[in-house]
């Protein structure tokens, strides 16, 4: 039951790191949408590494192709299969690896669970992975905003650079104006010039990503046990490297005060808003037709490019030396990846709201 | 969908506040397991109001009624039903809030959502579901403990009173010993004093819940989207007031360098163990033998005893004024909730590491 | 996730035979229906044994509880959880089971896969359990109603007494006018007489339901793994005593050639009919808008008054001499519970349905 | 949900008839085992058309690429998946499919269904979809074998023939010994013959595939809503053409009594066994250790090659002139498919049962 994501637009996938190829079957994508193909090769190119200096140099063009459930770039309402190929395999990389378990990544928990592993780039366990959750996030993606529905994820932190301004102060279509994907341009250099510094020293940083989700209508989450943040944070907190999520003003928000807290409701042109947001949308585990916002924490990469002492296979102690190719901070590559498990998401909540009331059926 | 949690250990749960029961059915339980009744309700009163001064003060006994699957105290892998009647309700406290949408609740979204409400004591949307996980999570503390596995959940922060040691350094076994539910006898104290000023101005205060899991073996995880964190994640973030959730070092981690943050590996008496532990026990999702820990982030509770302005169904601006009997802070409560769904995830996921490998089967 | 059925409607129970209750939650159920309490009770009279000589002697009266989910009758959207005690349980009858294998029941299978039985009345296997689908369906079926969807079971066969009528033929309203609730009077009480032979025998006798759906939109049924015909075999085929489906001509109809079966389309009124309906108003495993026709086969009862040779827990070969209250005929019983489990998967399916077009969106 | 089937061992399918490539994903594969790839082309090869007179003259390599999930011919544990290029296509041979409802096709539902058809081939209705289920199949039968479980289906009926031995009586390895897959050659010329006959006229004729399932141990099921025969019935009757399923004694046993139909238990080499096995190896949805029995009937191919009226999407009346490759009587290569969706629906209850008991967790 592992790899499905989804209740009634469900994803499935497969691929390891260095296998032939990724894929997965997109299973009840709604019938007669026209698909927008080009869209989609571009979404996957943001999450693409090998563009800038700041990435890992691995370089697969990603190129996705799809062998069902579209007649004429339009969606048949049975299952979208696809696969992408891998091709920049650099597997004699990782043969030090085969026996060796690389701190804080998954080698030991994945040969002790399975009792084998593909060692190679981390096998299933590698963030090579994600490239298919974007094939589907960007199909999500273009069906949501034919619904006016839009999902904007940016980098506000790397290490201790945090773009503190409210997101209604930023210009969300800036995000991808620079490699970091942070809206602030004067932000965005220093944090790229953190990255820099921590690669030349063969070092990795962390950061957190933000989400904003506008144009929700009132009304997605499925009380009690599939509330729309709980679908969320099953979601982003299974992305690779993530540490942690939260909604509104989070954690911040849970050292305040109910009188400071709460989000006065008052009219404004015959519908209901908020004086402030620190709900982040969701109320009762319910949108309620404001913006939902959640930011994720990631912490730095593991694999550094410095000499490490770890252990092996047989319990020897062993010194692992730097190999592969990584990016020396994740955060920006996690922008596209947040924001297409969010559209995944955030569809299939759609969907599910469509069957609750006597009165739509 | 949304009222079960768990695909082999299962719950599924209804009630509504003030109705005339909350209840359940607790499907795939393990047969031949000898249930201690009197710890089911031990739990059960830990998480019962009534007991100080710094919580609400509506009184229910919270007896639990066990219907079915289980025969002389053994369990007998048939489902078990329960119920727990509702016996103090105070409706009229609620009847002014029937047309009013109480700020930062659920009225509002539930209304939306489904076009009727039940208005009394937030009908589905109250805490008062939770009792129902706790009767769950109970019997999954108990078979949890047959297996060695230990769950400890406690209070961490309230406001700005933090406690801020390793949890390696406090006495887990008095987190109960005093109201707060902190295992520092001294912070507790400052944490009570806090709360009952809160109380004392009609306002509420949030804080935050730590858990650790001790003996939990490797493996237990479902890559890619039913890891560990991610079903923990989905489960805590349901809570009512839950607003984040964060692994190991979680958001202050996302800060830090990876040679900063990495776990090492090192062998002792024959098993591979980590200096630190970062990563908080879960590395690529699955268990890697050490302490899970996670912590999570609660609002103040919105009912706050002071009055506010707001919004009917008739979107007309109103003014709420103070009524119903609530805590003016809900971490304390929120710890046996917490351990309770912990129980649950955990055992949930215990049982499907089961058939993993070939040569377990 | 054995006790569950259904996807967006979704039923789960709990109870044995002789337990304090039976039980469950409808989660699922779509808000804002207005509820006839009295029709649920009718429905659960059909089921109940007692009303006649040809049925058992155990006499409940099936008093459903309803606890949760629903306001001044109307449901909130919120899970129903409901109960029926057990009250007229005679346990010492069944005493002789507790380490006893019947021949024909679940005794060993249940003993086996989980190391501990209930022994009084059958425990979870007994069909008591079908009251807890008949008050799932029994809502179902009105909610159905109110989208003009009508379902009819009734009894075609009694040992080798055969109704071979087509259903077209047949008055369906004349169903419940008689004790082995078949329409067609003469038929019945050749049905009724066999029914009793074999009771005065202590034997017991097999049947048929036959079953038809009428009002079915185009267009239910989820290809490839879950089409309509799919859901009700799964369903119709777990009911107690249940040994086969077959839809439109079935069996009879696999030895028949293509030109003989295939349903002609023709154009009437400017909507699509067929000619012929062997396919069972359903293709591709979706529902094409005509009546849908399914017929279900019964084995005859286990629990026969004579006595027979069988085995204990102890594998020792011993006598089993009769007890217990038996129908000596389960097929006029079967006729609420095949309904009843019809129109949930039904209500199920449609609400599935209505999640498909980008148009419906 | 519709393009799933099993909770733990579970495939995931995509593909159009005449779509680039038919493929899948098999998820909860256990690990550790080592597939014999070979035995696997053999199986699909037992499925493939082209291979005698009375077949399809479509011709598919049938060339099965694994593209994860095994690493030197060994099960990771992570999902495999595959796809299965189409390259016979014949488009033009469907030109005249496109606006037109063939009867007993599922050209009208899935039309009305989707708002959107692929009428090549008949797109994800075509039978051409059965690839995927063997090759998840294949895999699944031999991890059975390795555990002792042998599952056998052949034909049992075509038209009026009917092979009316008892399965105790024939010897099932002679099924693959002729084109027909019936284990008495003398039958099978007689079905050959019939099969012919109805080709040469341009028509098709129905039959049933019975099926034996050997080695099961006792305990395989999950009631009440997931018994063994529910499961067995949901994937059997959702096989194109499949019109009905029955488990032992089935229709046939529905009109006997009791005292002749109780499988009587007696004891031998201390183990239980049945005189008789008319409840067809399962008792109250549960495996009770003796062979599993159970026939399907299928409806003649509704592809006739005889012109024959109906209507197009335009509610006109017309004539459809025969075209297509397509197989007189589906029910030889019906074989493999039920073979193939037994295996996958066993395995997954085998992994299921294994976490019922506390002893042995």
């Amino acid at each position: 039951m592992s790899s499905s994501i989804g209740k009634l637009f469900r994803l499935t996938t497969f691929g390891e790191s260095h296998g032939l190829a990724m894929g997965g079957v997109i299973d009840g994508c709604p019938s007669g949408f026209e698909i927008d193909f080009k869209q989609i090769q571009e979404f996957l190119n943001k999450r693409r590494p090998g563009s800038s200096a700041i990435y890992s140099e691995r370089n697969e063009s990603d190129q996705v192709e799809f062998l069902s459930g579209i007649l004429d770039g339009v969606t048949l309402g049975s299952p979208i299969g696809f696969i992408i190929k891998n091709s920049d395999q650099k597997i004699k990389d990782y043969s030090s690896c085969r026996d060796v378990f690389r701190p804080s990544h998954s080698d030991y928990t994945y040969e002790s669970k399975y009792g084998i592993r593909d060692y190679k780039g981390g096998g299933r366990s590698s963030a090579r992975e994600t490239v298919n959750w974007v094939v589907a996030g960007a199909i999500a993606t273009q069906i949501l905003s034919f619904k006016k529905i839009y999902i904007y994820s940016y980098v506000s932190a790397v290490g201790d650079i945090i773009l503190d301004q409210h997101y209604s102060k930023l210009d969300l279509n800036n995000i991808y104006n620079n490699n970091v994907r942070c809206p602030s341009q004067k932000t965005a250099f220093l944090m790229e010039d953190l990255i820099s510094t921590c690669k030349q020293k063969g070092d990795t940083i962390g950061g957190q990503v933000s989400t904003i989700i506008k144009g929700l209508p009132v009304g997605l989450g499925e009380p009690v046990f599939n509330k729309l943040n709980s679908g969320l944070a099953k979601a982003i907190v299974g992305i690779n490297a993530c540490r942690g999520i939260e909604f509104g003003s989070g954690f911040t928000g849970s050292s305040r005060k109910g009188s400071e807290e709460n989000d006065q409701f008052f009219v404004d042109s015959n519908s209901i808003k908020v004086k402030t947001n620190n709900s982040g949308g969701i109320q009762g585990g319910i949108s309620n037709g404001q913006e939902v916002f959640f930011k994720s924490a990631f912490k730095p990469v593991s694999s550094i490019m410095q000499k490490q002492s770890t252990v092996n296979n047989k319990l020897q102690q062993v010194d692992l030396m730097p190999a592969g190719r990584h990016d020396p901070c994740v955060v920006p590559r996690a922008v596209p990846i947040v924001s297409a498990l969010t559209a995944i998401i955030v569809l299939d909540y759609y969907l599910l709201s469509k069957t609750t009331k006597l009165s739509d059926l």
